[in-house]
């Protein structure tokens, strides 16, 4: 169902945004993407800054012109407005656990790649952290969000012989997490999902054929 | 109101644990505090192991044995069984407003007081990252906290000087975990608030007379 009056201020070279879009396709939400160049540092823009100080995609507008940052603030405010085909749960346990799974997901694989990239990447210098603030990058970090996603793919292979998807038996924005980080790992990284992990390698494949991905 | 089957696993010492016991407070929830001695290093104990998996403080289990862990997960679950006296919001957009600014605080303050002690504290050494896998300490990093931490201070004086609490016009977890980083930061790394910014030192003043600061 098209919504007239929010919008999405995004990126499609930006993970954060892929997750908030993936989410949207998942649940038929139409609502306007207005792309921001950030290879053009167009976040830094005057304009850009007066909608999100932060300087990062996504952001979500809502009508009366409240900027929300913050994937999964994001989420929550969309599945509070289109309670359908929930992604964060159903019931309490339910919605705790997504919540859990989703957070490991995000500091154990997501926030592990970003960090990894963003002290390596040369056109990162001076900018290893997203947001207004210039810091150096710290090499030594690189190679422990390596091991780290090493330890991530093992735990999340160990989870996934057990559950169907992350949180259970529902897919959820854990999933969505979780690929989208193992995505721009392969990508950003060339760090391929190792061999020898089935469970990990039979959900990828599975969430890997979900039409939202493309999104 | 007591209840009679939920219990925390968690620690005097641990900040994390304290942004559970605070919301516990603010909402008069009584539950079951079980005390796990993790200066003795308990959470690695093979009987915590099978409660909390990563090995670190606070988890909640629920009647039927599950364990949630991660606090925005645990405070999830306890605002949708206890909605009264909400600290998540309220509306739509004062959910997605209060996970947004809580996001912010623990990104810019919590985990960066965290990652400084972590990467600096002698008896921390190899066990940089909390959880199961042994990180050697960057000594780098501690330094990039402490720059984070004086931007996260002056960051919070300009949200402060426009509204009363971090998330709107209601005390919120925003407020719970943004006060947890800053007397963490005082106790561990004695970096006390600047004198220059008056809208965070009344803030704080406002917000540290709350009994359920003491929990």
């Amino acid at each position: 169902m098209p919504h007239p009056l929010l919008k999405l201020y995004e990126s499609q070279s930006s993970p954060n945004s892929r997750r908030v879009r993936i989410f949207l396709a998942e649940k038929a939400i139409d609502i306007e993407l207005i792309p921001v160049d950030i290879a053009a540092k167009a976040q830094f823009s005057p304009e850009y800054t007066t909608i999100n100080p932060l300087n990062v995609v996504p952001t979500l507008m809502l009508e009366d012109g409240t900027s929300v940052g913050e994937v999964p603030a994001i989420w929550r405010y969309l599945e509070e407005v289109y309670p359908d085909k929930p992604l964060l749960g159903v019931d309490p346990k339910d919605k705790a656990l997504v919540a859990m799974w989703e957070r490991w997901a995000e500091r154990e694989g997501f926030a592990t790649v970003m960090e990894a990239v963003r002290n390596w990447a040369p056109g990162l210098a001076g900018r290893a952290l997203a947001g207004p603030h210039a810091y150096e990058q710290i090499p030594a970090l690189v190679k422990r969000n390596e091991a780290r996603l090493g330890h991530f793919y093992r735990d999340l292979n160990k989870r996934l012989e057990t559950v169907a998807y992350l949180a259970g038996d529902q897919f959820s924005v854990a999933d969505i997490t979780a690929v989208v980080a193992i995505d721009f790992a392969v990508e950003a990284l060339e760090l391929d999902l190792p061999e020898d992990l089935p469970a990990l390698r039979t959900w990828y494949a599975t969430v890997s054929v979900r039409r939202s991905l493309s999104a």
